[in-house]
């Protein structure tokens, strides 16, 4: 059995938010330029191990991509002497944008309530570069682009990834992605062929799950406590796999897992149990697909509707996160999955993913020929915020307030909760990250428990909580697959999505609803 | 054999630029909220007949997509009385952009040598729906959005596709895409399954035989001439098919044509050649993916340096276009696959397909779990540029200005064809369509050709070329498949990607190229 070979302690290291930048070349900075996420580590890999052999996982779709021939020519522009006739590439003097400007939130006063209105501007033009103003602008920003994203912006994603989750192997690299949920899609065609299953949560993101199902590609939910994925569910599953109880499925090699408020339980896994779940991937040689997009909103366990420790510092509040998988990774098996959807905007369709050069290699091609890269002003706006105007630190200061933000909503929603609904029949535990406080129904107080099942009983509080102007999240949703029984009701709710008087007005209804459903008698 | 029912004429009526808008209801406005294209046509299609039916052409993985259950629970969010807590979706107060503001190229002056800056700016921020300024802005398009894409910029696109292609059948949709690329990818798993064939022209788009590949689909070349894929050939395909010639293959239903600017070649369909292949894909009723970026870039005819006939004015820009095969499409038998990305930009990752309903619809379900909505950014940047500002008539006038850029350039590239490479040993017709300018070399001519292939000498051309300065496209890159013989040797070039002077020092170090290889005596 393996195990975790090198001890990762929980930032030994204090975080560097200034790390000495590695420059951009300007053949790099130019249309459609090819680079590599590897150019912008800042720190040393030679001590560290070279990641695991992945190719005989690799599916046949994916060991047979050969790339695209015409982005591969493109190299050959590294040479400023060569003109190319090559590629089918516009002139920015067709584009016919002449300049952007973006506004951004002011960092000054966010902590006040009254959030006073930024007076920066920020701005791109196609001729920034030439002029010497900016390493990026929209002649490259608004052209086209390798499949992995610019350049430009991809420094600071190595920069941030190596501040934040530092691999412990030595050949990580990122890739953009046009979201997670492409870049899972587009790991499930890597690592996955038809009839396979993959581990995952047993109540679990139902995109995710709707994502594998057409690929022929079947959940099978791990049970989970108020830590989320159990380790020994997981271990039993692996261990006792029979193919014939899984339509010959072959033993799974894929575990996919929302670390951190988990969608749609709410749960976070602590270190420990981080720690204890990569022993056994390790044992089982899995593959870890840490879906994270939650990462930065964790929060203080919530006490009595006063939680809210202040957190002084940037490198104090990121020393507070619980470590990612990425962070534990010694065999390079992870690949993390990180989004702006929840911290900047989702609209930008922009994350990028981290793992071995072998799995980013393949990704990378895989891109080429299908989502290409994130749109240009996306990743345009990204730097501007990110890289030019906020860095490291101005964008750790900014998710402090989101951190308090959804603090302040969690113990909003987790109030409402104690004050409109029947805990007879309601209960939850206050959710410590991410966006969803999951509740639990105790269906079998319904009194029509005897003659109904709890799914139907589910439906039809889920529909008169609509018609009562409160739309909620049916726990069947979330299932990771037909195989987990329909024996409990949960619903999840979220406390990111609307204004504080609607989410307590939400909450009163649904409150009436279970009232209405649970005790006929007295509402008619 | 069936036939083309309807003559359809060349622009029996005036094409309308000016179309009575629908409008789009407060509800369709809000954040992911569900839209359909059907909503925007302005015109009746009550005397039109309904689409094929094509569902048994579908994959098992398109039939058996369930669609999303998140983005199918978020209909009940148009009874605005109802409070979502059941999204994941963040609210705008925490979107670190407040303003957009994008200054356009003017229309003005896009003939004039000169070109004044605009000093028009349009402007978005998060308000601008409630304030009733606009009916699209950030707290929106920054958000998540449906597979498909906003209702807002929709609309424009429905009417754009009405006005110009106006499809002779009833249920036409559209449905936004990331691009041709990801479009076609997307198409592909939807309509083979690996072993499958798909027809396209003998020379096509390397990234489409390299995005088909590893889907374990493979391209059959169809001879051409001056005018593109011949339907002879094409027929002659059909009607001799043998599985036992083609791995077991089943017969193609799938057709994949570059009718306009073909690429590599440059070659476009008349509109004669497209009624020939259209009569032959009833006949053996194939699915026709029509990828169109060069559309707009129709040129005149090359006359010796001095083309460029006037045009005057808008419509009759329009009515000088080779109508599409969507144009065409009585049977509801094409997938139109358009995209900015030769027109506006190519960074914004922004196009769209229009096709019949059912597989528009399998579309967007396959959207919603993968690539999601193309970026909100580049949607805002497009409706307030194409619909809020320019309309219809105004974007008419910048694909004016953009034809008559690249009839200047197709000139230009021609006439230095003419000048600097040796005409007994390279030959070209001028292209009267797109951004390639192809180039045939007589490598029968070359000293070695008894002990050398054709495709050790363009090779060898090809890299000679490079070390002197100028990078062009090997014709054999484009070869639909290994089965089309390397018997001839071609170039691509492309007259949009490098400044004109450029163009000519290219032009004068590829002739000096062919001359020292070809002569080498000389040279030496």
């Amino acid at each position: 059995m393996g195990s975790v070979s090198r001890e990762v302690d929980e930032w030994t290291e204090e975080p560097n938010l200034h790390p000495k930048r590695r420059p951009i070349s300007a053949a790099q900075r130019g249309v459609a330029a090819t680079s590599s996420s590897e150019q912008f580590k800042t720190k040393s890999c030679k001590h560290k191990p070279e990641a695991r052999r992945w190719h005989p996982y690799m599916s046949t779709e994916s060991t047979s991509r050969t790339g695209s021939t015409l982005k591969n020519a493109a190299k050959h522009l590294s040479n400023p002497e060569v003109i190319s006739l090559g590629g089918g590439i516009p002139l920015s003097d067709y584009f016919p944008f002449e300049e952007v400007i973006l506004r951004p939130s002011s960092l000054d006063n966010l902590n006040d309530g009254e959030k006073t209105s930024s007076q920066t501007t920020l701005h791109a033009t196609k001729h920034d570069i030439a002029d010497g103003t900016s390493e990026y602008d929209l002649s490259v920003a608004l052209n086209y682009c390798q499949g992995s994203g610019s350049a430009q912006f991809m420094r600071w994603i190595v920069e941030h990834t190596e501040i934040l989750h530092d691999p412990p192997y030595a050949d990580w690299q990122c890739s953009m992605t046009v979201g997670n949920t492409s870049a899972f899609d587009m790991c499930l065609r890597m690592l996955t062929k038809p009839g396979d299953c993959v581990l995952a949560d047993k109540y679990t993101y139902s995109s995710a799950v709707e994502t594998a199902m057409p690929l022929g590609v079947k959940f099978i939910g791990v049970d989970m406590d108020r830590e989320g994925m159990l380790p020994d569910s997981l271990d039993e599953i692996l261990e006792t796999w029979n193919p014939e109880k899984h339509n010959n499925a072959r033993k799974p090699s894929v575990l996919y897992a929302i670390p951190t408020g988990q969608n749609p339980t709410g749960t976070t896994q602590s270190f420990q149990r981080r720690k204890a779940i990569y022993k056994v991937a390790q044992k089982h040689n899995l593959i870890i697909l840490e879906d994270d997009p939650y990462y930065f909103l964790q929060m203080d366990e919530y006490v009595d509707g006063a939680s809210a420790s202040e957190i002084h510092s940037p490198v104090e509040f990121l020393k507070k996160l619980v470590p990612s998988y990425l962070r534990l990774d010694v065999d390079g098996r992870v690949m993390r999955m990180d989004s702006f959807s929840k911290v900047i905007i989702p609209g930008a369709r922009l994350g990028w993913i981290t793992a071995p050069e072998q799995l980013i290699e393949r990704y990378k091609r895989h891109s080429d020929v299908s989502t290409q890269s994130p749109a240009g002003l996306s990743q345009l706006m990204f730097f501007k915020l990110l890289d030019e105007h906020w860095g490291h630190e101005g964008y750790t200061r900014w998710l402090m307030h989101l951190r308090k933000q959804y603090t302040m909503r969690r113990d909003f929603i987790v109030s409402a909760c104690e004050r409109y609904l029947p805990k007879h029949i309601v209960s939850w535990e206050p959710t410590n990250a991410g966006m969803f406080q999951w509740l639990k129904v105790d269906w079998e107080q319904h009194p029509d428990a005897k003659d109904k099942t709890a799914e139907l009983i589910e439906e039809e509080i889920w529909l008169e909580s609509i018609s009562t102007g409160a739309l909620l999240g049916c726990g069947t949703w979330f299932r990771a697959s037909k195989d987990v029984p329909c024996n409990e009701v949960f619903y999840r709710t979220t406390f990111a999505a609307a204004p504080l008087p609607k989410i307590e007005e939400a909450v009163k209804r649904f409150g009436e609803t279970i009232r209405k459903v649970f005790e006929p008698k007295e509402e008619n």
